[in-house]
């Protein structure tokens, strides 16, 4: 079966880079085209890019020829683009390709809070791209060329927050309080500059600008609806769904942990086995759906200890496994629990690849 | 003023190193006994330890004798003994010296929970030491000599908790429900071993054996009262005050981070600015007796938007001060904000101290 | 074809958890037998282990039952019993497996310089295996059992030190001096407790017990040859090769880094070009045999400035290929340069399973 | 007795805010003017600087109005300049400083090299001030007003080099073959952004830009002489003084440890117990002038053998002290040994503030 054709905005950038280790033998997408800076423009993207990953740069994207951000030339013929751009520039180059129909996979914050965009973390609201599902059946009916289209990838804290709940909110229905304390990797920051050394060693950040409002908002976008209409998204009101973040940088390359605890809205809440059978018995759609990186296991549920630890447990299923330890009955809310993700893979552009896999197996792209 | 005599039990380890260095150029103590494991005694001190501490080993303690920790030989002349010494032995130890009339201010944890024993944060709760002032007072009005007694030290990190919500419970009346999510030092756990290098390096891990329960429970031993007799401690019940703790342990040598949210019993709660003033103008009564180790400032309230940082803030009032960030409004509870405290000084051998020179300043020793 | 039977004794340690991993689903060996200390013996692998590696203990070992390490019950049936014990045990344990007629792959430093035990770096010397194929073929020879042998993985450090030097030595001749500056990683001192956190957070320690020694040693035997007989091994003189070794603990997971430098004996010296080739060029004899763990490029020389990084770098080639960087000349000796090499891997179990690989590509297990 | 008045050029990057917490309650300086880029004119102090020391912003400096960097204001009355600026500018406006008559001590590499400016580690080579005393004095006794000069402090790797090898060039004769590994801490490379984190978490960056080169050619300088007028420097001859250098960079905050070996031109070599004598019993200069930043020991000589460790030993004498350990006999050049600084300290602005004094003591400023 011939492979769909991808392209990659900010291809040199820390995002960009993961993009295209992901798609690296990919059975579903090749690389058609990469996009970075004027700068980059026209080098072979061997030498456009400062390799910074633990894997090689693979050999098929050495000689690709980088061109400008824009919804032409190689970009032309992509079915799907992925978007790894900084935010000062995604706004206008992601809204240049949607308006050339493309669709567009977005790493970049600018389009998470707009109504129709969909904002996904695809293990577990992938029944979000609804809206651009029939967004495009609606032009196809129409005998219209297919839309362009945006969408976004979660924040990378805020996937692991919202992984475990999911299942949690399906069987138990609403959380109405929910707090997290996040221990947050480095690699998300990114490597020009990123994380100063001399800030995580021996030392901790306890803050990262706009996390906290970014959990705290997202949270109620991912775990929300849409409207009667299906074109646009809910959000859960601050008064049904209280959520509080505390987001501190830590010396961890990847990996997000995060301390949390949740209060049900129904009470009784239910049994701290239930929430475990919950969570261990949860498999995510993208799963259902065959999806190449969907993972085996969705939620990993840990009974030692003293797990998870990013460095033992960020890796399962590739990444785009979540693990989950400790979880307990919590004195102040109901259960209390340790969080692990990946937040390169599942937090990032693992979640862009795995959509892709999703809106190719939904025939969207 | 003559000094007084100072022993110290368990001083080979890491908490007896402590000691030894913040008793150097004491102008109220001065080492006259230094006990460890049979192992150890008879020789020079020098001999006997392998100093760990970024201080040299001072000149006045390298040749004392290391004797073995029974109240006899140069600690029957002892007016205060510290103990740094391992649960596993401290309890009979422990016990020993207060049948031998020891005053023992002890880090060990095994009598923290004892009725008449008080839990001591100095900065917090220096009114507990009443039950010893009186044991005392009652012997010397009964003509009888004075009697031993144990004074705990805190766990470090409840130390670090406790310590900003006094003046905010002084101020604004009970705390209802706390929770804690901790980022903790290695240098608590010692250093034979201590906390692995490969359990931190790119790592956290999400557990500290026993330490949730004694966040919880410490807490409101040490906020709570007595009983009307003033000779034992009423711990607040757990339906007055619910306390959840979460704590890891991270790549940080000195100084616990701990990320808090509570909630004041009485409502409406307090101003953001008021809590603020609480903390800031909250001056604890070691300051106020001129104990030599108190803080100028107890607790440190910082406005830039990162801090507190344990490697930037951690040596306030060279470690009996401690510093609280962030405080803002918490959609779930009413306040969150992140407090530092230096785990070994206020959270270990330092809050030893400053209890003695309290003792002294009250006449107890 | 049917798999060669393996035993690994020390199976719970940090050396047998590698030696389990690296034998998963390997083409040639399946584990038959787990030795650990008689406090572990009896219990299933996954009850006996605190399993600490980054990837999950796998399926096949989770049930086996750990056995004393005596050359009997399941380890009678096994063609090659690779060790992880340490070296307090070792000596004894594996004499008596060779008295048992058993091929013998010890990661203990134990016999590492007995004469006619081969000390082995698998992509460097494995000609000096002829030693005990020659044991194996008189035996045979005169109709008698194959008689049991160990053979020794060399020291980690050593192990990187001597890989880029052999096609130096092999194309240019001997090497009269040699310097190395290690920066070893920690993940060699094992976890039960290894190297302490407080010792490598902010820290160097600039000192590995008995480090330079076997790295000064081991060099001269690896790069040495045997006597006429072909019976004994006979290190270079310390006069002809004067190699001098300075090492130190550094806070890195995975990977040693070594700063060397050397002088060929030779004069005048090959050329830049000429040095950089021949590494570039050397192919393995494991390789060249096929053996499935074999690199595929033995030695990766890199061009950019700031390579080889050992989070970058270390995972070349599964692990058993070595990285070096910054070849240049020296203004002391010839040449200086930076080499990398995965400790655990081409410097410990790794080694021990491409040795047998090697042995059993030779038939002599 | 009236302070000597001091004003700072870059005072808001990382050696600036060195300089000015060291000349805090200094005896013999003050502050009188700080200078940055235009955009912090104008500015308090507290407002234009981006604090990051681990000791608070002193309470003097706050309010100070930042100025241009320019010789005019309040620096046209200073008596000494101490120079932070960046290597991009500091050429020119050290110049201006020079043209203008003030004295500077310039923590940039620009004039390093110039024949007729001191290249100086305070406690190795204040000999070499004579150059610039002697211009001084040639305008005074001419009748002219005091010229101005550039004193430049030594790269920080140097200065931890050359100062243990000070005392055995006096006392042995000449070094003719030294080689240096260094694992150097993060500090110095500044926080704007200074060396990412991702660089130093679970690795080692190989490299340094320029540093191997500074290293080799500036030892030369500092070890060598002037011409007969003693008016210029003349380094050491490559062939006479051959050093080797290997930069690393590690996840350390503070103090820069060295694994050095060195050869004697004259032999035979002197005994190790000369070697280390010779160290031990070395006292700098700076401390017979009885300056008050002194170090009272200037090398320490441990015998502990895991020591020197940045840790624990890089705040001897407050960071002025330069500690050994290790001192061993080395096999293939005479001896080598453990070299540890602390790199802000001697290895940068305070170097800066210990030649300010030495100066001073001279009646040259």
């Amino acid at each position: 079966m011939a492979l769909k054709k991808a392209g990659v905005l900010g291809a040199t950038g820390s995002v960009g880079q993961r993009f295209i280790l992901l798609l690296a033998e990919h059975p579903e997408f090749e690389i058609h085209a990469l996009g970075a800076s004027s700068r980059s423009a026209g080098k072979a993207y061997k030498d456009a890019v400062t390799w910074k990953q633990t894997s090689l740069l693979p050999e098929y994207a050495k000689n690709i020829v980088v061109e400008e951000c824009k919804p032409e030339g190689n970009f032309a013929d992509c079915d799907v683009v992925f978007s790894g751009l900084d935010a000062d520039v995604a706004g206008d180059i992601e809204a240049a390709f949607v308006k050339a129909g493309k669709a567009v996979i977005s790493n970049a914050k600018n389009y998470r809070r707009a109504p129709d965009v969909p904002l996904i973390v695809p293990i577990v609201n992938p029944e979000h791209l609804s809206v651009v599902e029939k967004k495009v059946a609606d032009a196809k009916a129409a005998g219209k060329p297919a839309p362009g289209f945006v969408v976004c990838i979660s924040n990378c804290s805020t996937a692991g927050l919202v992984a475990p709940l999911k299942p949690l909110v399906d069987a138990f229905g609403p959380i109405d309080a929910l707090t997290a304390t996040t221990l947050q990797a480095i690699s998300g920051a990114g490597f020009s500059p990123g994380v100063s050394g001399i800030d995580v060693l021996d030392n901790i950040v306890p803050y990262i600008s706009g996390e906290e409002d970014k959990m705290e908002w997202e949270t109620r976008k991912i775990l929300g609806g849409t409207n009667a209409e299906g074109t646009e998204f809910v959000p859960l009101p601050y008064d049904e769904m209280k959520v509080s973040a505390q987001c501190n940088r830590v010396a961890v390359s990847d990996g997000h942990t995060e301390c949390i605890s949740f209060r049900f809205a129904k009470q009784p809440a239910p049994s701290l086995e239930q929430v475990k059978d919950a969570m261990r018995n949860y498999q995510c759609t993208a799963s259902k759906l065959g999806c190449p990186s969907a993972p085996k296991q969705t939620i990993h549920v840990l009974e030692e200890s003293d797990r998870p630890q990013p460095r033992l447990d960020r890796d399962r299923d590739a990444g785009y496994g979540v693990s989950v330890g400790r979880v307990r009955e919590d004195p102040v809310l109901d259960f209390k629990m340790v969080v692990l993700s990946h937040n390169t893979i599942i937090g990032a552009a693992g979640a862009g690849i795995l959509i892709a896999e999703i809106l190719k197996a939904k025939n969207v792209i």
